[in-house]
């Protein structure tokens, strides 16, 4: 394949099985990432549509759905209750980590396909419940892994599996901004114990370190270590405002990393192997662009429109085509439940100092 | 001060005491480093010359000496007898690192300065050893982290003790390259555990990571985590063919690092801190380019001639310096035994899976 078209297929959807139909969503929680991304992303996406907006809050949802066009605003109560229930075919559950479970069993229960944000849930048993919920009724359940259909990654993990790096020796993954500057609120369900699960920064920040490395490796850890501190009062009663971690991935590829919700924002998944290296910087937020060194050569590959709508709207498509076509999702509940395993070992490790084997 | 001053002073040497005198080096081990890098960089020192060879091999010290208009080409023993005493006034040992005591120590009974490459030697014990000697015979040791009078790392720590990137949060360092394409001998003494000490890739690499973040954050761990591997035959009897560890500082400031003997050439260093981020890279090897993030401005800083002869020539101009004024020696001798302390720990580490107290 010539360069000119290795441009041209860069962000093919490779993973497409299907171009027909649509999928109507109802959207579980209506927080600034579910209005401003989430619903733009559906909006440009080809196979999907928002038809019901789910909030606790009766007015929010009447008001956001008359803005946006959408035939049902209903309150969580009426979604348990089954309102609205021939409106749609799958539900997008972007609320706190702590909720998501009842949102996907009661799409279970309904026959509904479920698109959970990650991380699943607060605690790896309410993840496994989730899980089980899903496979029960035999509905689709796919976590939110925006990072695995962006073609940046996809492209990535391609050049590594070609051997264009050589063995994959070590890696690096760092995902750090300034919450507190952000959303500038210390009573945010990220910082409440009950609602965030195994604390914040990896959590939030370090999943997408871990899962993208997964991913790009195609290999799973085999044990952790960590360090984990806080300090600024909003942190009170989390262990990790700020984290540090190793993991050792099979055949001994290293990984380390950092997270912190205290910090200069910053974004970098880097695979150092025994010929070359592949770079995303930035990785996770916006613009995600590419850097691959084989031998003396480097090159750089910037995608001026892979923003964060972007990344969803292909997430959202991925999504729709497995439940059109019951294709295999590739980010399934028990690949969502390896990375809470995960992140609840860390935090074990952390507190006791010693390395956990996280070996299936 | 204005960026025009800024730039003007970028490589000024803030260090200097006197621009008087000089100081006559016998070079001990005449590897490549020694001839390539450390030779011309004597050369173009100002405060510097280099009037004695020693070498193992007879013949080998007296064509070097000729070949570079040296007064004196000896071996080992001559140089333990005393011969050319009066024809230098320091000592460069660059040796394997398990040799670099017997030379040290017959340095300080001669009266003689020494610097000495990094790591300072094999284990603990010996660098104890090597300091106790210079401190009883009163003469200066300096260890070779050629880093800290880098002109980027020097201009970097002012930016972070003059609070530009706010309070240090993590940092990062990386340090990788491919040993045996760069010296096809499975037989070198990199590989060889007698010679080496505590293995491989944390002795060799892994130390300009953590001796470079310890000056740029003027910090010191206070413990750490490791994973090592080796898988490579050339490895056998070390464990460390690949090393990642984690080291908690003073104030939480988290340090992720990898290094590998036996993967793409890569360095990096990276403190973010609350406001900003100061980056290094490369880092370690060639010319030190820094980036520098505050808020929403970034600058990069190339400098063109940061060579590794230009940084060496800025070590030795340092330490004659220290020799010919007796001013403080930032890098010395207690400085390069926290750093051997800190290898031996994260070997406990790697082997024991449990964080390490290196608390003093």
């Amino acid at each position: 394949m010539s360069l000119a078209d290795w441009m041209r297929g860069y962000d093919a959807r490779d993973w497409q099985t299907t171009t027909e139909g649509t999928v109507r969503y109802a959207l579980v929680g209506l927080g600034w990432w579910t209005t401003d991304v989430a619903m733009p992303a559906i909006e440009e996406s080809t196979l999907g549509e928002t038809t019901v907006l789910v909030s606790g809050d009766a007015e929010k949802a009447d008001r956001l759905a008359e803005r946006h066009d959408v035939a049902h605003g209903i309150t969580y109560d009426q979604y348990h209750d089954g309102v609205a229930v021939d409106a749609y075919d799958a539900v997008y559950v972007a609320t706190p980590n702590a909720f998501h479970r009842e949102y996907a069993e009661t799409a279970a229960e309904l026959g509904k396909g479920v698109l959970c944000e990650k991380p699943m849930e607060a605690t790896v048993e309410r993840a496994e419940g989730l899980v089980e919920a899903c496979e029960r009724a035999d509905v689709p359940l796919m976590i939110a892994y925006r990072m695995q259909t962006e073609p940046a990654v996809r492209r990535a993990r391609e050049l590594i599996e070609e051997g264009l790096i050589g063995e994959p020796v070590q890696a690096y993954g760092d995902n750090t901004q300034p919450l507190l500057e952000m959303i500038p609120d210390a009573d945010q369900w990220r910082l409440t114990p009950d609602l965030t699960g195994y604390g914040t920064s990896v959590m939030d920040l370090g999943i997408y370190s871990i899962n993208t490395t997964r991913y790009l490796l195609d290999r799973d850890p085999v044990s952790v270590q960590a360090n984990m501190a806080s300090n600024h009062p909003a942190f009170e009663g989390l262990d990790d405002e700020r984290s540090a971690f190793i993991m050792a991935f099979e055949d001994d590829v290293q990984f380390v990393s950092t997270a912190s919700q205290n910090a200069h924002q910053d974004t970098q998944l880097k695979i150092t192997g025994t010929d070359g290296q592949i770079e995303l910087r930035p990785a996770f937020h916006g613009e995600a662009a590419l850097h691959v060194a084989a031998g003396d050569l480097e090159l750089d590959v910037a995608h001026g429109t892979s923003d964060e709508v972007d990344e969803m709207r292909e997430e959202f498509d991925y999504f729709a085509d497995r439940v059109l076509t019951g294709a295999e999702i590739e980010p399934d509940g028990r690949h969502g439940l390896r990375d809470l395993e995960i992140v609840e070992a860390l935090h074990r490790s952390a507190a006791s100092g010693e390395a956990i084997d996280v070996e299936r």
